[in-house]
């Protein structure tokens, strides 16, 4: 373990967390209600006593967090709101006031205006096609009334901390052994990280070696409120999401602060820039560029269904009008189907030359149902065309190469900077082998302080509380090599603050948790750094289910950040 | 009548039309295939051997448009396409040539994302709550694939123009005895004239004199192909709808050209600059500030259920963002339920001043269910409140008044300037009452010639060709009041053109007609006249119906102009 000792750390966690994205990709840890907290929340609502005499049109969307909604006729029919979780903060130290009804339900009706006519839009997925047909299903993403605060100080270090991840993952996808050795246990057990071990091993027989390297990151933290520290969550080096809704809800922050910020005693000015989006399509582009062909395309990856498909067109809008660069999207059945690879290197696909393949699918079993989908990861890999992520890259952001990073001298390895590689220890959380037999003995002895995660993508497959305790005693009972498809973390506890969350029209007032991404875009050729710095920021926040142990339904929220 | 005699012009005219709204308000003539048409077409496709290999994922959507739809599995599942009334214009001299067919599908595929993302969009019908809150069930408005190619002499008379029509409403809306005379006999069978009538007649009794007055206006256009001239179609002094989705897809198409320009042959600068929306919201915004009373807002009087929700927040937001002037949105149940008059005219609605009564509601005897929307209006029109439109400025706008208008001799009574009365007659057309027993001989005649308006708003009611002849009959052998209801308006040939009509995800290629609609703002403040200028444009382009004499069902999708 590095600079934080988890026992440290540790010893003085008392209270469950429990989390989970609205967005099931990535699986991450889940809080509950900190009656400690001092993580001010930046609006003051009495939700002890319920005033919300709103609304609602239409029937509770998730039944898993709003068992004690209550749903009543919406004045002027216009925008829902409903109650959920009421009182479930009862301990917390933090006194609520009521911010004015009328003017949230003015800021609500606004800001869905507001994402209506600016594009913060997903596919609705009750309407047919809304994941296939741009424009038709629509429905506003999921948002945040207003942003998250976090402390200056934590938001400085994230960002200070992201292009030296980046190095760090440059470093360690050229080390091919270290990948493979690393990951040898878990191949046995995993079956997915196993076929992208054996394109990588391909690879490696044949010496490939990608000159141009762009690498379009997002690192994600969690505020740890028994050490006060920020803690990554993970660090996604595939597919990262919503580089182009994020710039959006940041936009949509400072516009309602900018109108309502003196009634709410909020600054607009304190909601930071975020380029995410501008700043991942000029990588985009300069990577297209230095793969020099004018005639070539940067090939979006993408799956069938993609009901976060408007993020990517952000992308793509950006990229075909600020350098005019066209991009294309493709499955990867349909690469399997219409990719060639020419006798020098050239990827066609439907007989376009690739430049960039930027996976915004690959990431998951799921997206390889059947042979010809391996069959098209694996002729992008061979190809010339710039891969984002290369498999390396890909294999760099696992969990197992998270926690092979965070033992003691493994970081020395890759980086040479001393400083460097003790802010990057600052982000660590806890992370351990199923193989270190004091660390089990202690997770058995008190779960609650841990997750078990499993190396598998996907989300939602976490494991909390008393079932940590009863899967690591079978494991040691059976004595597989199952344990390789789990690493243990530590469990962090986020702050637990009141929020007023959006989706689908209708606003739920809740005690929630929030997760900060720092987008990061890194491009290098040869010897030549062309990129390396962090692009911008995501907040994403979800109710603070008490459903400890439990997996929480998906209400995660796009959120910005609000420094203080 | 005036400057064009209405024998001359219906003598030469050989082929019905037939037209309506997609967007149910204002009724239309409709127009079929004219095989003299020179008006050229800017999109060249083979409709007579369609080669088109794509499209639809979903059911034909409206099946009076498409019985000879072509539907076939769409590659890449991304966007439909149909063929409609394929070979409807065989006898069109146009030499239709293909625009390759993939790049087809790539622009309706970028139009269709940068509409999601540009704000281009309504609440689709389909979907619950979506004519009622914002950011739920959005689609892509309906738009043409390419602007719609009008010559510049006509454009340029159709601007001209708008000031002049400005000027004659505010003119005509003040000689209350013209408007009364000349609706007398409508009043009689018309109960919703008579209703407005009854409110202008109490405004007269209490001598109540209207020192600001506002007019958004829209007068709809057709070109005429027999006579080679641009005739009105109507005048919109109340709820002139798309001031705020025009300007977006004025922005769309210049997007498409700017990128597939070269590939069409068309020139992004030659489709004009549309400031409608800033330019309403301008003139709202001053109207507020004559208005005086920094704490008054904008009331924009709305349907309960609004599809067309966008168009309107389009202005409402700019009218925040650039003028800080806070537009509220309440229906006329509302008004009669929480309006109150204070004695010195001000008035308050759920307490609030309101400065300016912007009507999108109350044009059509829908919009009045009960008498507590009559009681509304009435309150409206009693109070100080800037009314966009005053009872006598919407009256002006009637079919009866234009038709009053077009007699020889009465544009004189209003307007002094010659050069500008002769300007206005070149765009009338033959219009006349039904007491004008040659017109209805001729019309009994030659019935193809003439559309049968009735006086009552609401669109698709208009009556064509021999259900002309039988309804005059009828009312002559009758002898009742009842032809007091309706106008007759010579029948107008537009060109027919391909055109490639995009709705509901899904791309037809069809023969369509256009009507061009130039927005006007006027404001005045006793003798100072503030704001008289055309303000931008808007063009609906609709199938070419084969179905003569019947109501097309409704299929006009936004569009833009080109100028040529």
């Amino acid at each position: 373990m590095g600079a934080h000792s988890s026992s440290l750390s540790l010893s003085t966690a008392n209270i469950t967390t429990d989390y989970s994205s609205l967005f099931p990709r990535k699986s991450k840890p889940k809080p509950k209600p900190n009656p400690n907290s001092t993580f001010s929340p930046t609006i003051e609502i009495n939700l002890l006593k319920p005033t919300c005499s709103f609304i609602s049109q239409n029937s509770c969307l998730n039944n898993s967090t709003c068992p004690s909604s209550k749903i009543v006729p919406l004045r002027c029919a216009k925008v829902g709101f409903m109650e959920t979780q009421e009182g479930s903060t009862s301990k917390s130290i933090i006194e609520f006031h009521s911010i004015d009804e009328e003017l949230v339900q003015k800021i609500v009706y606004d800001a869905l205006v507001w994402c209506s006519l600016h594009g913060l839009v997903v596919g609705d997925k009750s309407v047919q096609r809304s994941g296939a047909v741009p424009g038709v299903g629509m429905v506003h993403a999921p948002f945040a009334l207003l942003p998250a605060t976090f402390p200056e100080s934590h938001w400085n270090l994230a960002c200070e901390v992201a292009p030296i991840f980046n190095e760090l993952v440059d470093r360690v996808s050229l080390d091919g052994k270290f990948l493979q050795d690393s990951l040898s246990r878990t191949k046995k057990v995993d079956v997915f990280t196993s076929r992208l071990l054996d394109i990588h091993s391909k690879m490696l027989e044949i010496n490939k070696f990608e000159d141009i390297r762009l690498g379009l990151h997002r690192s994600d933290y969690m505020l740890d409120e028994e050490t006060k520290s920020l803690l990554q969550i993970e660090l996604n080096t595939i597919s990262a999401s919503f580089p182009g809704l994020s710039c959006v809800i940041s936009e949509l922050h400072r516009s309602l602060l900018k109108h309502y910020g003196e009634h709410l005693a909020l600054d607009s000015k304190r909601i930071p820039t975020n380029a995410a989006a501008n700043q991942f399509a000029e990588a985009l582009a300069r990577a297209w560029s230095e793969y020099n062909n004018p005639r070539a395309v940067v090939m979006v990856v993408v799956q069938p269904q993609e009901h976060n498909m408007y993020d990517q067109h952000w992308l793509c809008a950006i990229l075909k009008e600020k350098y005019n660069v066209t991009a294309i999207r493709k499955t990867l059945a349909e690469i399997d189907e219409e990719g060639e690879l020419l006798p020098d290197g050239t990827l066609l696909v439907d007989h376009q030359a690739i430049a960039v393949a930027y996976f915004r699918a690959g990431y998951a079993p799921t997206d390889f149902p059947s042979e010809a989908e391996w069959r098209a990861r694996l002729l992008v890999e061979q190809s010339l065309a710039i891969k984002c992520p290369s498999i390396s890259y890909h294999l760099a952001g696992t969990k197992k190469i998270q926690q092979e990073l965070a033992k003691p001298n493994v970081l020395e390895r890759f980086l040479d900077n001393k400083e460097d590689t003790a802010k990057l220890r600052k982000c660590f959380a806890g992370l351990w082998s199923l193989d270190e037999s004091d660390i089990i003995k202690r997770a058995i002895e008190r779960p609650e302080l841990f997750v078990m995660k499993p190396q598998r993508e996907g989300g939602g497959n976490n494991i909390y509380g008393d079932d940590v305790k009863e899967n690591l005693l079978r494991l040691q009972r059976e004595g597989s090599e199952e344990d390789a498809a789990y690493i243990l973390m530590q469990r962090i506890f986020p702050a637990v603050s009141p929020a007023l969350l959006v989706r689908n029209g209708i606003c739920h007032k809740d005690h929630a948790i929030s997760e900060l991404g720092i987008y990061s875009a890194y491009l290098r050729n040869k010897d030549k750094v062309i990129i390396n710095d962090k692009s911008g920021y995501l907040v994403r926040t979800k109710v603070a289910s008490s459903n400890e142990g439990g997996v929480a339904a998906g209400f995660a929220v796009l959120d910005s950040v609000y420094l203080n």
